[in-house]
């Protein structure tokens, strides 16, 4: 593990990582924001999962999140969306191979040598953070878009892991939309009972422990009525009696701006899991 | 003028329009955050400046200025920092040509032509948002690195346009260090005396009225020894009893990461003069 960027911020620090990588088989980014605390202290961790075309970057450089997770004394980790290099498998689309990996562990090639980031992140990246930061043991999970299908599914998952989920503008429902039946198809091959354990709406019907869930979209976002439809998401916690706040933003789009206007209630929501 | 973008933003609007400018003589970009404010509500302008290499974008993605412009009712607008496109002259080095503007009108061919961010700033560019944006006629200036150069000589050569200037890791002393005389030469030619017009150490020397100057350098900043030297800005502010506040910021470095540290404080700064 190296370090390749080192940055003051907010009186902590902001770094980026790279590692070689046996679950994505290659060298991969990841960011860690370090907050101000004191030499032995043991921190919460807060691990954001960006969208497609993204990598370790974009939320590091975009969002603002660092005066908050200063404030609240959380680690931030931003990892890539997806293994990348000469060797590993892609796709001209903006939407499949490097860039878009959909947290998933992919079964067909020539995506499944590289291409599993759900183990990588619920599995090797945990354990690298954990070896490596003063962390407390306490960790919640959040992101945007692609990467918000990925903090769901995550959590939802592996709820004994996490304190709380969030998600800006996600993809609910990938098993029902363009950008999730692509993605799976080509990751998971034509079997759509392998898709289901991807999938949130599916997932929270299922979940063993009921984690706090908070979800912001914008009103404006040009995806929201095709790839996003969090309606199907409120309407299965609603069945399931789980506790899911869905605010809905008026003139809002899918970009950062939209993120750094309300990170700082996602942070605070966190924080209050992660105390 | 045409609206090239539009993204909602802490309550209120970050835009960026093109137009064709006639000083620059090429179509340009600007960047304008408009906070919430009631209808006929007429509000302060401050302008930011960014450094080498950037466009109109850095600032209004990586700054995280929105949320105390929002708070204060200011408007932000963030100019692009030079003439561009295939017309325009340029040069292979990062430090001149498009992208370097340094703020000047340049005199010497094949510069004169398009480089006159100088003129474009205190006359074009005003008049543009005056005529565009519910404005009070109340105006600050700031910026980085060749912008904070750029924000200390216009605000110095035109205080009775402007209420306060600040800057982050200005360069102060262009005439005395490498990035500066490389580019004076280039686009104002060997004739020294024709520099100090754009020499913020000499400017704040011949100042007739003196406007409140903020000055933020991180003391890990790569330039700060050979490019940026503001102990040479003290010193003259000094001299004069000019009120200058300089902060040294133990561990920061030259990026975004600094700026979004502190940027709360500079508009904070400007905002009680604004008012």
């Amino acid at each position: 593990m190296e370090r390749i960027e080192h940055h003051a911020s907010f009186g902590g620090w902001q770094e980026v990582y790279q590692h070689q990588s046996k679950q994505l088989n290659c060298t991969v980014n990841f960011a860690v924001y370090l907050p101000p605390h004191l030499k032995g202290e043991k921190l919460p961790v807060l691990y954001w999962l960006s969208g497609l075309t993204c990598n370790e970057q974009n939320f590091i450089t975009k969002a603002a999140a660092q005066k908050y997770a200063a404030e609240h004394q959380i680690i931030l980790v931003a990892p890539d969306t997806s293994p990348r290099g000469e060797d590993v498998a892609n796709d001209a689309a903006y939407d499949l191979g490097q860039g878009a990996g959909f947290y998933v562990d992919a079964t067909q090639q020539p995506w499944a040598d590289h291409f599993r980031m759900y183990s990588y992140l619920t599995e090797e990246l945990p354990a690298l953070i954990n070896s490596h930061f003063p962390v407390n043991g306490k960790q919640s999970i959040a992101g945007h878009s692609m990467g918000g299908h990925g903090a769901l599914i995550i959590g939802l998952r592996n709820p004994a892991q996490y304190q709380s989920i969030s998600a800006f503008a996600p993809i609910v429902a990938p098993t029902q939309v363009p950008w999730g039946q692509k993605a799976f198809q080509t990751y998971l091959g034509a079997d759509q009972n392998t898709w289901r354990n991807y999938d949130a709406v599916t997932l929270i019907q299922q979940t063993s422990q009921q984690l706090p869930i908070l979800i912001d979209q914008g009103q404006d976002d040009p995806f929201l009525e095709e790839q996003l439809k969090p309606q199907l998401l409120q309407q299965a916690a609603q069945i399931q009696n789980y506790p899911l706040i869905l605010n809905l933003r008026s003139g809002y789009d899918h970009s950062y701006y939209f993120i750094a206007s309300f990170i700082e209630d996602h942070i605070r929501f966190h924080a209050q899991y992660l105390k």
